[in-house]
């Protein structure tokens, strides 16, 4: 922490302010400016609380420096974490893009096995259908839960496509964490401490969302939370935030993907269906979110938008997705990544009938 | 809904843009103007997921119009809500302001009996002290729980102060649905809808802070989440929302005060400690949400802010709350409101012996 | 500034970083701590422009210290500044507040006495009004330009109150500054430095408001530009800053009231009507902005706002503005501050008729 | 607009409504619907200045529709529209993408020339500088001038380099307009709505670029400015807008692209060395601008950035441009765009001597 003294305070508020600190327990390090004194703090093992500093004479302003993350950061890991799924060439941050498909919630099981097919088939390794869905309103879809995970597990049997689905309290996880292979955590639970921490203590990877309005450093604390738990298998999401414009339904924040790359050892991935809100922008920003250096994608498919009980206006058709895979992959090539080609899946003739 | 087409969008594809509004089983009406048609769209019991219209060749934009809130509307109740003690004369959006104020945290009994003690004498009727802290870093102060919530009615049955404290997860909940008087959900968990369902389901009153980047339709939405399941009580409160500006730790935004009272029955209160983040500011922004027509305040109050263990930088001195109070008090009664006199408190000289 | 190390920087690279320092002609001192070293730069003259720093290996990041105003800031001047108008007792930054009343554009010379002769009998001491409009669309009202110059300074004549009108461009400002009491610079050309610096060359004080997306010291560092061309007399005013909130058309931050009071000698004014744009919401903000200590207001009156050229509707009815007086007159005496009442008008009667 | 009435509106109070809008000489049109009506508005030339509707009792809302902008709109005109430059290859809104680069500020010759050296040859077809810089602070580095201006005019003739550089107030634009080949309009001024005006004027291509805090429809507003004078040569920039988000100086909001594309027929760039700040996120965010769709960059290159008089933190080393130019020829290709080769430059071997 850095106290920045006022361009004329005096010798003694100077002293005065050191005093303070050195009370507290830490060391103060004055630095005499040409116009005004600063005088670091250190001796604090996180962030200094400083109480009331400011409120001394003399003193202009305290400004934080340390960064409370540890197990998060390139300090402690210096080389890029790769979580694989054992048995398959599935992962996030290795040189193949993670590629998560599906649609927003899984309303029923035909809906699911179609979309699921057409997504497996361009390339997807993995799929996301929402079985428990925060929604606004208490009065939308809520999810079909269990039923839902039931579905997914027969998914992922049959196509050989990775769960990723969301879980939003205790109870939920723990099923998730049953049925699925990859737990998320959406935006609106991103400082859900309790969630996070039970999050934690599971032995499923992790993909934690980025809150509407959370800072690089409080999106990095969040995952945090769940490592310090024991969980080291976290993915992190760029899914928009919260600004005053309103051509999309959110901001894309693509400058967090190389933001997080410098500072974390962490994979990030990117949502650019709840990143735009509108299905005629997912195409475009899924190229400009893998040119950027992202990790991976996940993206909501539906065959049928229009009757979708929940995001219809932001998933593309399958044939969008299509493009978009076709699309991505020359791009990928410039950045030096990869997709993986479509998984073998012989018995498609037969699931289509 | 309305659908804005395009200025030379023909009338073939108005009319198809109807059929489709039609074939998903809702009216359409076409309002042809100067330069160009809209289509307004009813039939809708909530709002409508529009699917592909805005796709659809000839249409510029799809605009929502139904606001999907029902209990928390003036449209179903025109009267403001008062939310009552029993046994007591405190209350949340009655005449007299609701003020709540104590510690962020308790750290220990003696801390907590100091505070309260100044706060009963100042005139609050609600002490605020968390036992579950939701904090950024894993690695900061928690809270005590279960003990602080036993320090806490303590303190109700020594100075008569109503109990109002931030429940985290559904344990916690639990026992603070036991020990407390209030629920809070804190603005981090305002869309933790399951949380929300959960507070919903007590019987306790909820003081529900509006998230970091909440909507007004969004903050009204979450109090619709907690009365849907039976709990009417319902508090509201502004704490600061997240922006660009610096100078604040959020942005307290005082005009959401006539805006929810305009839509709404419930009270609404105002946090100038965690809307402003420093302690300077804090009695400015107190006469300002009183003079806004707040139905109350939530302050922190320490006294001895250096070593609290959390928000110590905006955490006022118990003198400075005694100044607070007497100068919201003279501001109440220019907006007819009544700030209380001190409970009798006889043994106080005893207590604080 | 400071440069902060990543944990494991090894001693040459912080050698490194101090000699590059050192080379660009400042001086280094580091500063070690628990877990990573700091370094305070030291020399600069103004901010220090950090070139190549944040790339250096071992570097985490780099922190700006060093604010770069100076007349603006109470450190040159420590008290107040009152801005006064010779032969009145109208003033900004005194005791009494200072008070800015009329419509958003001068329409016709009818419109314009209507208003002002309400707004001088309610008590206000300045006539707002404007001549010059900067609209979004080319295609609105764009102002009557001199002869809204012209009426308004029959207005002073006719009821003694001081006008106050805004400048748009170098053309403009001359006109304004020849026929108004304050030159107004709005918002949207808070960063016009050209426009800035010739505002600072008048010698009419000048009212500069906040930009819409402007920090506080971007903010100061505006008014510094008028100063450092010598005009001393800037007013501050707070209207609003552009946030995802949707209910008002702006957020008003009356935060930054005590905080430019904080660090700058210059009144500060707030702008309700452009800072909510509804109405409704104009008389409890201005409650609110006088509360929280602000050293005046500026407000929109329409005796017929449905028929306004502009900004309908969120100008105030003239009854309305009477209550707005009224409100305040009271809330100003808990601040220690005064609404001056009406300046004799011995002519009204016959005005009106 | 759309007028929506409260749920238990009475059909007098919606009768009362529809009379006030037709007495203000626009149509009303009743839409009841499940719960509530909603009124639209029709035979509004522009956009209605509603003044009183939103008072009125059992009104809920008032809801805006028409788009006020027009020469921008594809509605008037549905081809890309191309910005060429007689005599060249250069071009803006073809397939080949402009591209932009130079330093920040005019410093010397020999700097400007060595830049301009290599952006040539890398490829660059348009050479930015600037001789007029708007600095936050009145005490940094103001530019050149015409000494810049000359300079500039010099590298046309040299390297074949077509000049973008900004105007800041009317006489700057005078000068520019005669030594340039592309005005800018930075992000300050884009409601400067009197330098927008005489921008329109001007013979010369615009170049503007989007306002820290402004939305879409502004963006196009400030567009319609200049083409409402009768010049039709605008080129739009998105240059990241001002959000909460620190981890770059700016938001860049690369979704404004294909947002732009959908309503607009003129080209739009990416700057993505003011949208993110930082040297390290230049190129990174370069590929995405290209990948979401842009049609050309802007890029802040400097030989010696620890010396440059401003912006150094982000100008990337002409190394790292000969790499960008690389990287996005290979993206570009994806996306059916093209980057030109570098111009012949024969004389350039002496000129490095």
């Amino acid at each position: 922490m850095l106290v920045v003294m006022r361009a004329h305070a005096s010798e003694e508020q100077v002293r005065a302010v050191c005093e303070k600190i050195e009370s507290l327990g830490y060391r103060a390090h004055p630095i005499p400016g040409e116009s005004r004194t600063a005088i670091g703090i250190t001796g604090n093992r996180g962030a200094v609380e400083p109480g009331s500093l400011e409120e001394m004479t003399g003193v202009q302003e305290v400004i934080y420096v340390t960064k409370p993350y540890k197990l998060v950061s390139r300090d402690v890991k210096e080389d890029d974490s790769v979580i694989r799924f054992p048995g398959t060439d599935a992962s996030f941050g290795a040189t193949d893009l993670g590629i998560i498909a599906g649609p927003c919630g899984i309303e029923t099981r035909e809906q699911a096995f179609t979309v699921a097919e057409r997504v497996a088939k361009a390339g997807a390794r993995f799929f996301r259908g929402g079985a428990y869905k925060p929604r606004t309103s208490p009065y939308a879809f809520q999810g079909l839960g269990l039923e839902a995970l039931k579905i997914m597990a027969e998914i992922r049997e049959r196509f050989g496509l990775r769960i990723v689905t969301e879980a939003i309290d205790n109870e939920s996880l723990d099923l998730v964490e049953e049925y699925a292979d990859v737990i998320q955590i959406g935006a609106r639970n991103m400082q859900n401490f309790s969630l996070l921490k039970k999050a934690g203590r599971t032995r499923k990877p992790v993909l934690l969302k980025r809150g509407m309005s959370a800072t690089l450093e409080e999106f990095l604390m969040a995952a945090e939370y769940i490592m310090s738990e024991g969980n080291y298998q976290v993915i992190l999401c760029e899914r928009g935030v919260r600004t005053f414009a309103d051509h999309t339904r959110n901001t894309l924040d693509l400058s967090i993907v190389p933001a997080v790359q410098r500072l974390s050892h962490l994979p990030i991935l990117v949502d650019p269906s709840h990143g735009t809100g509108k299905r005629n922008k997912v195409l475009p920003l899924s190229r400009a979110a893998v040119a950027v250096g992202a990790d991976g994608l996940i993206v909501e498919v539906h065959h049928d938008p229009d009757h979708a009980l929940s995001d219809g206006m932001q998933s593309i058709y399958p044939d969008q997705f299509d493009e978009l895979v076709a699309e991505i992959r020359l791009i990928a090539a410039v950045v030096h990544r990869n997709v993986q080609k479509p998984l073998p899946q012989p018995k498609l003739a037969q699931a289509a009938g």
